[in-house]
């Protein structure tokens, strides 16, 4: 099965270090050495590999870029007909001016917005402007934001500051020395850690926060945060990479009622094709104009159509409420048949991000991987988590929590009889960044 | 004329700082209060603007990145091919392979191959991979390579190290003040200067040069600069964002006979979509492995498809020859008719980036901007320079010639009558960063 995509992917390794651009999409991530690895079309959350065999989508869905399914009718129409009028000139394209306009519209306490065309940058961007407006250069973090430096720098002092922050192990190899100890760690919901940076450290001038992942924010966390940074004089920037326009339309803040200084989109916001923003308040945006933030494929078409086209569907179809509801199917299915089966598993939010883990200590990740080669075969791409998307509909949750049904009852039957290593055709998935490269 | 265009971009500017997401795209930098500054479609070399004007662009063909022309029908044909097919999913796309092959065939001094969606990115990525494998943190540069921090890290001690790289005047306003001493600059030709920071600095890790740009690598600077690297332990990149694809089917290098560790390309390689690439030596591209480098939007797919419909393209056509052609029926038309016209001017090459300068002192910049106010009225988007396309054939170079032509004499006369600053009909016309923001 998807000998093509196996055979193709031993040849990338050999070309592309890591074999592809992106950890999540790495084959040893899901199942090492059966994974079809690439796909030939995509459509809504059916996906063909090489070699003509048709999954169902219920993992990352490209890890939530696509919210409203692959290869989305609407959002298509919108971005050929930018590529039949030319995608990019030495004129600018007037949809980026609309998409600003309506991205302030959204979250009416930003009144500008620049754009680019990667998560990665955009939260380069970010940092550098909130560092050219408040003039000081430490950065308090807290979450995922990405390979560049000012973020790897956080591990330059000690490689595990950045462990509980998503993928541990990351490695700051080639992130210059000069930049140790400018980027200060602290936990999601640990107000107190945040309050004891800003003791020790007077020249704090960012706080970057992902607004919230799995965890919800307790006690009024982002409310206490906004205090400290106007207290120390610090730019807040909320990361709404992952979770923007998933529990509502916009930034996951605006359901808080706490706004940031500058707030980072990227994923989700244009249906997979290239596009970030950075939308902030007008003091700390003007900032922009005091240091050289250009590029010349950020002015191309194809991103801000794709986001207006994108933007307007989701309010259209109010695709938040369809997200919390299909992901709360997948949910309650999941600790439905856990229960049946009697299997150990602990399943996190919001809906749109519904994600499960296996409660077996070490043997987790192996049970997780004879899960994922088990659902394969029954023509689902599956993993812990799924990226919920508008494509996701009940008829197909129920056809995946039928097959679900099937590998627990398999999978419980593999640990009590101790097969779980057994059964499986390959390695163990890798589950972060250290395993990957050792 | 252009009136949309004009109001459009004032409203630009009030939500996007600077108006739009690159300098050089900037109205101001055209024609302060007059540029068009939107499109609404663009085909070959044809721009027509929001009232509905059409332009021929003989100016930056969106600072070099179209090659084939805007909106080329066979990159179009792979791209939408590409978009009903899904541009991204879960799984990865197996053009990405395809490219990475193609380019380690064009270079076989190269092994292996990552990508990225801009030029700014593509070049920190290099950097941080050169870093990772030399473990020394310093990087002697030439030339211009974006916005990100490790470039603007070199103004930080001196606002003016950068000044005769392409852009004067870059402040480095937000970038950390740990990366100052970090970057060092010499100018291009200059072996001399590289010798004496190699004799200054000896933890320098990474020399970073532009191949070429305007000015031809004399008595053997790049084969001088590959074997400064050699000895000191230095990375060597050669940025071909800019020259690459134009002189001849892959990076100018190869007419050179000279190999870097690393080569970057961008611009031109798709014919406008996002897409970058780092090509390089095994054994340095495998330090990609230590750190950590990882995209979601690297993973799309438009971008490969679009650059290997692009090369074939460029190959097919034999690109290279077209541009050296038009490029020096432009450049010597300029050349007779200021001879006609007695104007002074400067030409310089190559002639798939011919530009030239009025050389009137303190007045030139007015002359510059009078000169494409005239062309404008005339139909062509006009500058100093004009980088050629495959879409600019010799019948629309014979109508630019014959406006030049007209537009010279009136200079002239103009430049004469002392009328140059009356004649024009909005502000002098920004010449770099400086004079933008201030």
């Amino acid at each position: 099965m998807a000998k093509r995509g196996r055979a193709l992917w031993k040849r990338a390794k050999k070309i592309i270090p890591g074999g592809n651009q992106l950890l999540s999409k790495r084959s040893e991530m899901f199942l090492p050495e059966q994974w079809p690895s690439y796909y030939k079309k995509a459509r809504g959350i059916e996906v063909w590999d090489l070699d003509g065999n048709k999954y169902l989508d219920f993992s990352i869905m490209s890890v939530g870029s696509c919210t409203l399914g692959y290869a989305d009718p609407d959002v298509n129409r919108a971005v050929k007909l930018t590529i039949d009028n030319g995608s990019i000139s030495t004129l600018n394209c007037p949809e980026e001016v609309e998409l600003a306009e309506l991205l302030v519209k959204l979250h009416p306490w930003a009144k500008m917005v620049r754009f680019a065309r990667t998560g990665g940058e955009s939260m380069a961007i970010a940092v550098r402007i909130a560092r050219a407006y408040s003039e000081k250069d430490k950065v308090a973090v807290c979450g995922y934001h990405g390979w560049s430096d000012w973020y790897l720098a956080a591990n330059l002092g000690n490689k595990k500051s950045l462990d509980g922050h998503l993928l541990p192990g990351l490695d700051p190899a080639g992130v210059p020395r000069g930049l140790q100890g400018t980027t200060l760690t602290f936990s999601y919901n640990d107000v107190h850690a945040l309050e004891e940076l800003a003791k020790e450290y007077k020249d704090i001038g960012v706080i970057v926060v992902e607004t919230l992942r799995h965890e919800k924010p307790k006690d009024n966390f982002l409310l206490k945060v906004r205090k400290i940074a106007n207290r120390i004089g610090a730019v807040l920037i909320f990361d709404e990479i992952s979770i923007g326009w998933r529990l509502n339309l916009g930034g996951a803040h605006l359901l808080y009622g706490v706004n940031p200084d500058l707030a980072v989109f990227a994923k989700a916001m244009s249906n997979g094709y290239p596009m970030a923003a950075i939308i902030g308040k007008e003091k700390v945006m003007q900032a922009t104009q005091k240091t050289f933030i250009s590029s010349t494929y950020w002015t191309e078409r194809i991103g801000p159509a794709a986001a207006l086209a994108t933007i307007k569907k989701m309010k259209k179809v109010n695709l938040s409420k369809h997200l919390k509801k299909i992901g709360g199917l997948i949910g309650n299915g999941w600790e439905k048949l856990a229960q049946k089966h009697r299997l150990k598993i602990k399943v996190l939010g919001p809906e749109a991000l519904i994600t499960f883990s296996f409660d077996y200590g070490d043997e987790s990740q192996a049970i997780r991987t004879l899960f994922t080669q088990e659902m394969l075969k029954r023509g689902f791409l599956a993993g812990p988590s799924v990226y919920v998307s508008y494509a996701h509909k009940e008829n197909q949750v129920k056809k995946y929590l039928a097959a679900v049904d099937e590998v627990f009852r398999f999978l419980k039957k593999a640990i009590a009889e101790k097969k779980v290593m057994a059964l499986l055709n390959g390695p163990v998935a890798h589950s972060g960044f250290k395993r990957l490269t050792s």
